[in-house]
């Protein structure tokens, strides 16, 4: 692919440590505008900013001499047990920055014993990388104009072997992709929405001369609460909302019947301005109460990250740009130290905060701020 | 013109995406001590600054899965319709960054539906810009030192069918326009106030050695209540006060019957340490009541920034600097398509703040801080 | 003199208009170790900064339409008119920049009618200074080991027909000055402190191997309050303290009998930590009540910061390294426009503030925080 | 040895008057990985930045015309007095900057009559130390894999005539030392765990694939409470645990009958994301009550940041990498120099507070923030 810079590394440097040294290092492997589209939030980069801020101002709490001889990191989502509270978030295009994109993610996933959502976006349909899969998989779902094509993928999802079906809800709109526009970035030949290249496409629909191509035309295409209540009905998967921010919608969507949510922003990708993830994530998880699953993405980048949205309220984490930046420097390689390097990390934070369990990881793990 | 530094576009390149792009490439089109007279604010800049800072800083609030089957952005104002809630701010000496000037800013204001205010210290006159404009318009004033000088600016606008008065009272003197200093700004040959070319000059004032020049010279035209309640009683267009920051002023103009407010710090230019505009919204909003119009400028530069005015109690905003930063890149077509861009990112925060209505955008839109 | 490296300029430049320009250009005129220590705070600077960003953070607040016939900045201290709320501070050496040091700061003074408190380590006698000085001139003594000391300095500036005395308490150690330090600063030969040059040398204190030279050497020869009530007695003149931070130490002060305080950090040049004056200021006024004479200094270098201090219960504030920078750039000319400056400034911040006197600069003439 | 770069100085040059000095000069005297290992926190160094930002944002009161006669900064810990309260922390591998190590830190900590904490982890061994040290000696122990190689470094301190024992709590993994991984650090040939050298090897532990290298691999060798009390019995010497920030573990170990306590967090060296040391004291000295011993370390760059932490309830403090940059750039000479402006910038700060004696230093002797 002509548009990949400069072969993979096919080991790990010494001095490659850290996510942030694989954020660093994309840039000798990724071409300008693609990273651009990656790397950028949008608009001003205000909330993707946000995230990461916010998740550094938290200050952790310590705790010593803590009895350890049965620590580990297990927890349980949705049945399936995970060796430690992190998946691999819907990440769309993943051929933009290795030939085998998904499939390399997905190698490493499995080696890590990490869950892997993949996109509705992928670069390689949903039943390839199934079918090259040896972990667990889940499908992040876009809705797609009309109740039939929205199925069709869910069916094919569902017959392929996925686990749990995750509908992204907050990017009815695209968010305002400024610097990629400024670096003039547009999909390369031969990336490709894989799953997609066989739907019919939606009817051209036709607006008067007052109304707004965004407001009337685009938002007529996002799904109703009325849509996802049909498809809940049409799949035995367990339904996860992800792009919730506000409690009001934690709320209204634990009350219709869905199984969980992911607190997002969509890593600062939607709407600039909105909260950190992690300035979100308290008051959803008071408001759907202990026991309903929520995952939170959105700027972990670190071990202690991970340990302060436990702390703060969520089941588990998701990371996606690490994802490429990996994928990116040294294919599944990359991708699988990614993981380690954040187990790792997580691991060292339970040990220096004195939690030996999952379960330990609550509010007085932090201190006050 | 000599002191146009290069021709500007015919075409809007496709980098060119935000407000900020057409700011950032003024300066290849703006000669530098003009430039400085524009884009600073005054003293230090604190108050400019403090503009864009607080902004920034307002957290949205996202919702999902609302009903967008009516969206539409239509308010009024004054019993008159508005397209969007966005009007161009009085801006003065519009041919210092483009041969047609006002004309030019006019021509973009109709194409997009977007209510012009005239400046009193416009380049062309308020009669010129009325015979060639198609759309609304509203007339700023200054008061001139005197009753009948003052009375004459506004019956000009009103024969020429202007709207709405506004009057500026924040800027009885000048702000410390340091920055233009330092560059030696002079309006160049040829740029004048043609609105004021026929008024007499005023009578020179004398002081006593003991007097201020500032204290008891300038601030001697400045015009008293007294002074504006007579010209309210002389016409018939509503009266907009403009650069109320102070929640006591706003009870009191409202109480002395003027039309509507507008909060506004004069975009940082008149005294460096005001509060945000944004900052002193709120408080002026909760004060005059809910159905007051009250309007708001000083660092609108995103359509999220609109929504934020919005969601904090204004009716509409203003823009001022990025008409001179549009119309000196790309002339009237520029000033259009930052009109468009406004409008465009607008819609795309009400869509994803689910707001489908310009009456949905109260404080519950906007997260806790 | 030899480290005066080149002529003043004997005209202001018209981009000379803010005392930053003053400090910017300082550099091109004063020696750099000179500049080190006339420009530098203590240690980290930490107090120095912290006395400009204070000052900065305070917003504010606009008022329209006051009555402005009888405006004016007129005040009195100590039943001595001044025409502005201003006076130059006490700074030493000052033929470290200008060969005519303290001569032509106090024609500037004269020209301006601003009084001037000459320091007790000035380099020109304080006889020198009064046989050539027109305007209201102040004494600022530090404690000169012994009582026989201090009050011969005391009866000098009283046959003088200095009208005020103030009495630096602050620096009974010198602060750390490590920016001087590893400048290398040392007075250059020919500066001199022209009013101890026939003070008879104090004795040479012995100190067992166990004592501290700062503590028990150095801090001996600091006045106790009994020192200062006895020269309380010898003087006619009113007594001001300069250097108070604690309100304790101001009600202490007031009901020992002094005349009025100055709230002073001595320009972040004693205790690096120290709060800024103008957040000390608050609780002192508080603590000593209305009427009580309480000057600020410490950072102020626009007259938005001279208005903020009056608004928070200043009666007047004095101005320190700025006299060295103007004096530097332009000698007494310099000095001259650099008070002019604040005056206009102040009084443009009074039209804008809407506040026609000094006693209208109250609290509610800043904006909430 | 050839890791060292240039000779050390053999003077104290002028210019060299703050420990922020040190700290600069010292890369040209330190290899450049070996410096990243010294002068890094771990992770992001969010935790190390954090210790020096809140000790400067910590405003301090003034306090004026207190009685000094008396003055001095004596002060006792375990019945020893201490003629300043502050100590030389535990500093590992000290030959990594200077062939003589840890003996020209113990000859400079007896010149200033500063008590020196030696490292389970010197690069001399603790008889060596003891036998050429004139001074008082505390001796800080790792916890060795089991109670007997545990009491045999102890043994041997206490045979050596160590004072104290302090147990460091806070490291039972190491912290992520990214910023050394980067500069590929490896202690240098020569510079070894001398104290460790005829230890026997812990015996190899087997671990399950399921099982976590961190948390059932180290974490294991990590003492317990019952290790510790075990200890406790086995020696004489007062034990102060260092490593506490939480105020649960200082409530629990006053409980469990030790005799001190550091609030530390290691210079930020072991979990990214503690509170500041200065931030977790107040907290820990009110769990504790007034009279139990508390010592602080993380940060003190400044006479100032002692006092603070005076005032917020320490009894002593302690500087870690200060001694490494002042023995690099000048042997013993500059660890003694060090010293000298720490106990000199101290007294300067009580006589500027108003503070005669270390008892004065209290809450009040803060501004308020």
């Amino acid at each position: 692919m002509t548009h990949i810079q400069q072969p993979h590394l096919s080991h790990i440097p010494a001095d490659l440590v850290a996510i942030h040294d694989y954020e660093h290092r994309a840039a000798e492997f990724i071409r300008h505008d693609i990273l651009e589209y990656i790397a950028s939030g949008c608009a001003d980069d205000l909330t993707m900013q946000r995230n990461r801020q916010r998740l550094d101002d938290i200050p952790l709490q310590a705790r010593l001499l803590q009895d350890f001889q049965q620590a580990n990191t297990h927890t349980t989502l949705f049945g399936q047990p995970l060796a430690h509270p992190l998946l691999l978030g819907p990440v769309a295009h993943q051929q933009l920055v290795h030939p085998a994109g998904e499939l390399a993610t997905a190698e490493a996933a499995a080696a890590m014993a990490t869950p892997m959502v993949v996109s509705t976006l992928a670069s390689t349909t949903l039943e390839t990388i199934a079918s090259h899969h040896q972990g667990a998989l889940w499908f992040q779902l876009y809705w797609q104009h009309d109740r039939s094509n929205s199925l069709a993928l869910v069916q094919r999802a569902e017959r392929s072997g996925y686990q749990v079906l995750v509908i992204t809800l907050d990017a009815p709109v695209n968010g305002l992709r400024n610097r990629p526009q400024r670096a003039k970035f547009q999909l390369p030949d031969g990336v490709i929405e894989a799953n997609l290249q066989h739907q019919p496409r939606p009817a051209q629909r036709t607006l008067s001369a007052e109304q707004s191509i965004i407001l009337n035309g685009i938002m007529a295409d996002a799904p109703t609460l009325d849509d996802l209540l049909w498809l809940r009905q049409q799949t035995r998967l367990p339904i996860v909302i992800k792009g919730v921010i506000n409690p009001a919608d934690a709320v209204a969507l634990q009350a219709a019947g869905f199984d969980g949510l992911i607190v997002s922003n969509h890593g600062g990708r939607t709407l600039d301005g909105l909260p950190a993830s992690i300035d979100a994530l308290p008051a959803i998880r008071c408001a759907v109460g202990a026991d309903f699953p929520v995952l939170m993405d959105s700027g972990i980048r670190r071990g202690t990250d991970v340990f302060k949205a436990l702390a703060l309220g969520a089941n588990a984490v998701l990371v996606g740009r690490p994802q490429l930046y990996a994928l990116a420097v040294a294919g599944a390689l990359g991708v699988a130290h990614m993981l380690k390097i954040l187990q790792d990390e997580l691991e060292m934070t339970m040990a220096l905060a004195g939690c030996p369990t999952i379960a330990h990881i609550q509010a007085d793990a932090l201190a006050d701020r």
